[in-house]
Order: C-alpha cells, then sequence, then structure tokens
C-alpha cells in the first residue's frame, strides 16, 4: 500500500486538522470531536436551521468541503469508513442550532442511521428540535453490505446543496425537511469502478479486477455491483448509466440536474470526456439538463471508477443549485 | 492501461468538448480550436486587459477550470503533454482582446514556449499588444527534458489567480507584467510522486517505482526528479519540501502563501494529512502563512503525488488571492 499518511490510526484526525488549518478563518474544529463548523459572521449571528451531516472518513471532499453558507453549519467525520461517534454529532447539533432547530442529513448506512438516530435524542432532552433524512440514492442494488435499502452515495451533495441554499434563504425545518426527502425521491446514482479502493489498515484493494475488468454498480465502501464487464469506451458505460438511470425514472420530461462524480483516483480528463459522452447521449433522449456539476465530489479513497447522478428538478432547486455557496469543495 | 476514454485520438477533443457542454452558461469553444472562453456579460461588455493560458492536457484542472471572471479569459488545450498550436492559440488571443492588450501566462517548456510565441506575433501583426510571462517555479531540477532553465508547474495558477484578479480591477498590461513575473519570481514548487502517470498514447506508466519507493522533484510530464527514497511518512516529505524550498528562499520573514496540489489520483484524503504536516512545520518555523489551498489544482494525468508551493507575498497579493473568482475549479 502506498499513501500520503504517517499511521492508519490518525487519519481522520489529522485530515480534519489539515482541513481546518488550511482555512482558519471559516472553520473551527469542535472541542474533542472530528467536527468541523462554521464560524463565519453569517452563521454565528444568524438564526437559520442549522444543516448536519457527516459520515465515515474516505469521500472528502464529502461532508467537511460543504461546510460553509449555503451548505452545511457543519459536519463531523468518522473514522475511515466508520461512522461518527453519536456524542460527536450531538456536539456539532448543538452547536448549528441557532433556535430554529437543526436538520441532520444521514447517507443510508446502518451506523450512521443508528448514531445520527441517538445523537438526535440526546439533542432533543436540550429541547432542540432535530429531523433527519436519509440519503438513499444509488439505485444499483438492495439491501447491500451494511445497508437495508439502497446505499447512500454521490446524490447527497446534490441534496445538501438544495436543502443548505433554502436554509440559508429562511426556510423552517419542517419545509426543509420535506423539501430535502423530495429531492432524494428524485436522485438516483449509479457508480462504476476499474478499480477497487485500498482501505487503509487493510492494506489491499477491497476486490480484485483483471486489467480488462470494470464493475457497474459500485459503492463508496469497495461494495461490488451489479455486473462485472469487459472495460468499455466511455460512451458505452454512459449509455449503460443513462438508460438505466431513465429507466427508473420513467419518464424523461420535464428538467434535470447531473452529477459526473469521480471516486478519488480519476483523473478529470477522464471525467469531462465521460460527462461528454453523459451529455450527448441525454440530448439524444432529448432530455433537458438545467445544471450540471463534474468532479471528485464524494470519493471512495483511491477508488479508480465515476458514478452519475440524475436529479429531476421541481419547484426552485435549479436556483437552489446556481445559488453562491462559500464552501471549500462545492 | 485502464481509462474511462473513447479512444486516445479524441482525448482532449471529448475533453474540452465535455467541458463546455457542462457549463453552457459560462464558456464556449472558440470555433476551430480546442479553446475554451469566457462568454458571460462581464466580460463581453468589459474592457480589462485580456488574460490567456494553456498548454498541453493532462493537467486537468488547468487551465480550462481557470477561466472566467478574475481569472483567465480563454485557455487553450493541446493534445496530452503537448502544445497548442500557434493559431489556435492566436484565435484565443484575438478573442481575449479588447483594446487593452493581452497578457500570456506560458508555462516553462519548449514547444510551449515556442508556440506561443508565433501566436505573439501573428497577433501583433493585427496590432494587438501582448505580453508574455513564462512561469518557471519548479525549483527541483534545472535544464530538465524538454526545458531550459526550470519547468513551469503548480505555481502556474497563483500566477493565473493575482494576474487574474489584478486585470479585473482593471490594470494596466505593462503593470500586469511586471506583477506576474515578480510573483512568478516569488514562487517555489516541488513534486514528489508514489507512482508514475500513464500518458494514453503510451499505455503504461512513464517510469517505474518499487512498491517502498517515491521519487523527490518530479516534474508534471513524468520527469523523474533529484532522488529516488523509501517511501517514508507524510511529515517526512513535508519536512523535507519545505526545508528545501524556504532555503532557496534563504528568509522566513513576511507572509506566505501555499498550494498543497494532488497530482491526479492522490485522494483529497492524503492532500489533507500532507497538508497538516506541512503547517506543522511551517508553524514551527515562524513563517506566517496567509493564504491556503489544497486540492487538485494542477495534474500529471493520473500520477500519485503531490507538490507544494510557496509563494512570498507582496503588496496586494493576498487580497488577489482572496478576491472571488467564476471559474469552475479554482
Amino acid at each position: 500500500m502506498k499513501k500520503i499518511i504517517n499511521n492508519v490510526e490518525n487519519i481522520a484526525a489529522e485530515m480534519v486538522s489539515g482541513f481546518v488549518k488550511t482555512n482558519p478563518a471559516k472553520f473551527k474544529q469542535l472541542p474533542e470531536t472530528l467536527a468541523v463548523a462554521r464560524v463565519d459572521d453569517d452563521f454565528v449571528n444568524g438564526t437559520n436551521v442549522g444543516i448536519v451531516s457527516g459520515g465515515g472518513s474516505g469521500h472528502e471532499p464529502l461532508h467537511l468541503g460543504y461546510v460553509g453558507k449555503g451548505m452545511l453549519s457543519a459536519a463531523i467525520a468518522g473514522q475511515v469508513n466508520t461512522s461518527p461517534t453519536p456524542d460527536q454529532i450531538y456536539k456539532a447539533i448543538k452547536y448549528a442550532d441557532k433556535g430554529k432547530g437543526v436538520l441532520l442529513i444521514v447517507k443510508n448506512y446502518a451506523g450512521d442511521v443508528m448514531n445520527f438516530d441517538m445523537a438526535k435524542e440526546l439533542a432533543e432532552f436540550d429541547d432542540i428540535t432535530v429531523k433527519t433524512i436519509i440519503v438513499n440514492d444509488d439505485i444499483s442494488v438492495e439491501d447491500a453490505e451494511d445497508t437495508q435499502g439502497k446505499r447512500g452515495v454521490a446524490g447527497t451533495v446534490l441534496v445538501e446543496k438544495i436543502c443548505g441554499a433554502a436554509a440559508q434563504n429562511g426556510m423552517d425545518l419542517n419545509s426543509l425537511a420535506e423539501l430535502g426527502q423530495k429531492v432524494i425521491d428524485n436522485t438516483k446514482t449509479i457508480g462504476l469502478a476499474l478499480s477497487a479502493a485500498t482501505v487503509p489498515a487493510v492494506g489491499h484493494p477491497g476486490f480484485k479486477l483483471a486489467e480488462d475488468e470494470m464493475e457497474y454498480g459500485v459503492g463508496i465502501h469497495n461494495e461490488r455491483g451489479y455486473a462485472t464487464e469487459k472495460l468499455a469506451p466511455s460512451a458505452v458505460i454512459a449509455n449503460e448509466l443513462v438508460n438505466r438511470i431513465m429507466k427508473a425514472f420513467g419518464s424523461t420530461n420535464g428538467e434535470f440536474a447531473i452529477l459526473v462524480n469521480g471516486l478519488g483516483a480519476t483523473p478529470l480528463m477522464e471525467q469531462y470526456i465521460f460527462a461528454n459522452d453523459v451529455v450527448n447521449k441525454l440530448n439524444e433522449l432529448n432530455i433537458k439538463i438545467s445544471f450540471a456539476k463534474v468532479g471528485n465530489m464524494v470519493t471512495a479513497i483511491d477508488m479508480h471508477g465515476i458514478s452519475l447522478t440524475i436529479t429531476k428538478l421541481e419547484n426552485d432547486w435549479k436556483s437552489y443549485l446556481r445559488q453562491d455557496a462559500q464552501t471549500v469543495a462545492w
């Protein structure tokens, strides 16, 4: 295993520390946690609903890169591929609450769902109103390892962006939870890997693909997908992902947002070539793209691969996506 | 070779196309070129000095990701690791000129220097005033392959940011060229690779490092560096790079900007751990960091590695770095 690290035990702690130390004017680390939180005047003097997310490390820039005006109030990192602890999530909720309550955006993994739920209960003892939405945008497989139902993957960042913008504009907690749930219902993702990630504590790739193989439907924790196939051109992969996602939508009417996401070790060169094929395919199907984003947004450590997320837009979502966000990674 | 591409010949063209198609409101591709250019109202109706950069593909988001308000007017991509052609650079200069002239920011490689120079001559026939600055921030080796003097690497993006902000604020061409040259003189970079990049047309990594080896001083075109050593912890690498760069500055007085840059296949996790070690080392040396950036800013296709850039700040440079930029990648 070749990685630029010091030791496996300190990965999450040193990463969070590096993030905060390189952005000292915008963020702080909450005491005795791996939580990153806003310190800008807009937040400190603000009264908006707080938005908190978090999860295991290894998916950077998710979630810490999305803390800032117009997105998250705070984000808690766990150890690599491990949920953050309830007490740390609780501290982040407390910090994020400005009297209007806090929305928790949680990816659908058993550990995250349980720990965010325990933190929610702790916060409710303090009379903080908390609502939770569970992101489960990965349509490639159901009931995978560690998941009941579908996994939460790259679509999470679109949920965070839309809810974050709406909260910034003053939306109340109940409406935000409803909005977030609607975005989740309208968001579908499928991943594709050319090679698996190496979890630092494991020291070798999580699964093996031959030099001429790729895997459709992978998760962001090295979960296998729905098909291992011969390595295909970008346009073939784009067709498969677009067709499968649009079939799940059932209709091509309306406006859509797309997110082409690199999984950690994928050069932008490949992401833009793939994005070109995705747009070509969507154009061929007469599907209207009103928003597009390309980049390493939700990664799987050093997995070489991409995911495609498509969201069917409703109401003001397009303007929420386009609204300015003062984060490191949006 | 595993890559998400269609065919090797079309890489640059499809990449530029994917970039423009996913950002249609902000950019256009100039006809019969691989040049990306601003189309926003500020540019179209503006009268600022134009700023044009470009170079071989494989370093994304450089340069196309830095086109936009507050940075570049246009950027031209060449084929992978190959300079763009003079006629395409000329078209970008023509497009960027608003009557106040155009600044060319060129990385110090023989092909780039020659082709940008030919384009400058073509533009001068049209009575466009053009100035060129040559970025040569890589202090690890002199007179490498394809280079006389030092290579231009990640520091290029800081030159583009500072000059872009100053141009946006109305600075004239002569002052911009002087400013850019000063930034170059005050900017030093060293790279570090755990593995080489695979140039698509070649099909295998450009050089071999053993499973326990790393190389100090690599360039962004698979150029070897100054030392092959046993893989070391992040903190050891940070010490080596900081010490060598600060020794080249000769003094720790003043304020500095740092850029921790991923070379293509390096997870953000590793970049933030390394950034943490860099900041710790700089703090230990009582060096004042006034600006910091971490991410895949100037890559070498799928090289696994990082570079550290340090710029000694003068005058208004800090505010130019902090000024808003409407680009995809800054």
